[in-house]
């Protein structure tokens, strides 16, 4: 859990720091910046997760003799030895977990000596780009669920560690359970699973496959029941475990119609409290289609894990501002027409009516925005203080932070067409 | 690195597990194969990568205190006492890393008991889902690029883990390096790396920039040179390293305007053998376009971390066989009209033109394809054998492996636009 995160780093970052040191300006204070210069295509509204998977990195990140040892060759032996004792000391803000953002929102803001900071850029980068991108995804399929739970079943179409993030970035942005068990051992997030169509071919009949199943899970279990004739399979599975089972999941053909006539046959045979789960590579447009179905609760795999269409947010890590020869700060931005900066330290807070509904993103160059006193909200909070964490919180916190976060936003988020962010950015 | 991968998996694999023992199905002898249904909509070929990993990743699957602490609250005390003691015993085939695949490929064959080979469906799934996906990706911007090298840079895009992996599965596509330091350790992909924007802007002034990275880094090195003015930059940077200055990186701009322009500058004062390196969310299609640019190598980031548009393969792992009440293994698949499984333990050839090139990907169910003895290669190795790895190798034989399975595909496969398949996959 805690193993070095030292050299999920871009080479270049330590020879930088070489050269930096060579020429005096290693020590500079230095903000660093990382940011989204646009939402994904389309996309109302992003939602912020990996937060406190960046705090434990930050406090994983040392070098250790594995480390300086494949870094011998990559830069001298000064650095190395710098290398060797870094240890973070810095400051660092950002937006809480599961906050909403747009455009330009200040998500991380790093403050500290331009070495000791430049070489967080990569990991840091790593986890926010993946998991803001699961939680943004999510976030939208939550939405179109309603009051339906859903559950997140992607691990397999994904890296197997990214697995274990998605179901937490998942859990933040209102999935009720994962599939992933390394979730609950390193996140607390809560499991859940059926049964493989495997289980049912393993034996030698779909009856045998289901009193093995209810006999041993109990007549709450989820049975599969697309493996041959679902009209069979349903008809079979109140026979085995009676009228109390728990639910039953269909994972192929037009999840609507057949979910219309598996509820008729439920209520039929008396299986009124039966629930229907559907699975089948979901995603917030299939999810919406569904509202109309008979369905209970949804089994998102694939799109979820894959950022439903936009597997990375696009956030990079800037150098904004930093200590001139004087010892005053400057702000720094380099000069593209294709890649806009802003330099300068950025504040933001949420600008909200006095009905409570969101209005603007406003961020504040070198100074905090005015609040002006109606119900606006200040969205930067304190992660690390000179090097010691600050920011942890429990998982819960963050995933009641984006129900409420997302409950602010004006109704048009529910639109799953594409559309434009949903509150404008104001740089002030 | 070999932390235990056993809870990297779904909680249905271990419930079935359960299920299993109470019916007494949990031994009986099983066939499971992992396979592509279809190649990425308008992919020609696929590439399989993550083998090494894979192999890794079964042999850490032990269920630790930690581990069977949570599968308390999922699994009866019976099952858990049979995972403390799990370790896989039974036997894998599959195509070696690096070998092109084409749908319904039997990538991995996995035989054991039902028990022991259900529980790795997610792992393997995982690795193999991602890595394939990523080296897929590569295959195509390498074989755009030609000769010219082509460089991993895509970490901070994607998760910090999967980032590793992406790495090395891009070396085995042909990438020549990546800015990657963790897949220097684990794997021994060499790395490399230029400087960022923020190391400009770090210092009082350009050239003092560019004067503390070659004083530091040597004249070999490659400069930014895009963060003010490009032709200004150029012209600095020669001033300050000589002509014998290693490359310069552009990374916003039209690449192939630009890269004319500096070629010009560059050759004009006399540093000819100074390289033009392009950045700049790269893809096949933008690489393919430089081919007639004066470019001399290609940093790709995003869109290859993120498979280029897919960002899974969505293979799958599916009971093909299992042992019946008499002993006999029973050929199983389930009857779903969207979602086609085939029964039976496979077998597979890459049938051959006597010129080499392939013609077929031949797919034997139940028994081998024949071999019409004029240049079929078997594509199945073994890769553990009772329990023992027996499969792992150097990852540059994958590689290796990889330029030779490609260049004996046809020719079309050299066609970035949409199609079919370039090979059809027959079942005998």
């Amino acid at each position: 859990m805690t193993r070095s995160t030292a050299l999920l780093t871009d080479h270049y970052e330590l020879t930088m720091v070489q050269a930096a040191r060579g020429s005096g300006t290693a020590d500079r204070r230095s903000v660093f910046e990382l940011f989204p210069r646009r939402l994904p295509e389309g996309r109302r509204y992003g939602v912020v997760a990996g937060v406190g998977r960046a705090l434990d990195a930050i406090e994983a990140f040392r070098f250790d003799d594995a480390a300086l040892g494949v870094l011998e060759d990559v830069v001298d032996a000064g650095t190395l030895e710098w290398l060797a004792s870094y240890r973070f000391s810095g400051d660092v803000w950002g937006y809480p977990e599961g906050e909403a953002y747009f455009p330009y929102s200040p998500l991380l803001v790093v403050e500290g000596t331009f070495a000791e900071a430049v070489v967080l850029e990569t990991v840091l980068l790593s986890i926010y780009n993946h998991d803001s991108a699961i939680a943004s995804a999510a976030s939208r399929m939550t939405l179109a669920a309603g009051d339906r739970p859903c559950i997140e079943m992607g691990s397999r179409r994904t890296h197997e560690e990214a697995a274990v993030a998605a179901a937490r970035a998942a859990y933040v942005a209102g999935f009720t359970r994962t599939s992933n068990l390394a979730a609950q051992l390193r996140y607390g997030v809560p499991t859940t699973g059926t049964a493989a169509h495997s289980f049912t071919l393993l034996h030698d009949s779909e009856a045998d496959a289901f009193r093995a199943q209810v006999e041993s899970l109990g007549v709450g279990t989820t049975l599969l029941v697309d493996t041959y004739d679902v009209a069979e399979a349903v008809r079979l599975g109140i026979e085995v475990a009676g009228p109390s089972l728990g639910a039953v999941r269909l994972d192929s053909g037009d999840l609507g119609v057949v979910a219309e006539e598996v509820r008729a046959q439920l209520d039929a045979l008396g299986a009124t409290g039966t629930r229907i789960l559907v699975t089948s590579d979901l995603d917030e447009h299939s999810i919406a289609a569904l509202a109309v179905a008979p369905v209970d609760g949804y089994g998102v795999g694939t799109q979820l894990v894959t950022g439903s269409g936009h597997p990375t947010c696009g956030f990079v890590y800037k150098l904004v501002a930093r200590e001139g020869d004087d010892g005053t700060m400057v702000s720094v931005a380099k000069k593209s027409q294709d890649k806009i900066s802003i330099g300068g330290r950025k504040y933001a807070l949420r600008r909200r009516s006095t009905s409570g509904v969101a209005e603007a993103e406003v961020v504040g160059i070198g100074a905090p925005p005015a609040d002006d006193g109606d119900g606006d909200r200040p969205l930067l909070v304190p992660l690390v203080s000179r090097g010691e964490v600050v920011g942890r919180e429990p998982l819960d916190t963050a995933r009641e932070r984006h129900a409420l976060s997302r409950a602010e936003l004006p109704r048009t988020i529910q639109m799953m067409s594409h559309g434009e962010p949903v509150i404008p950015t104001e740089h002030v």
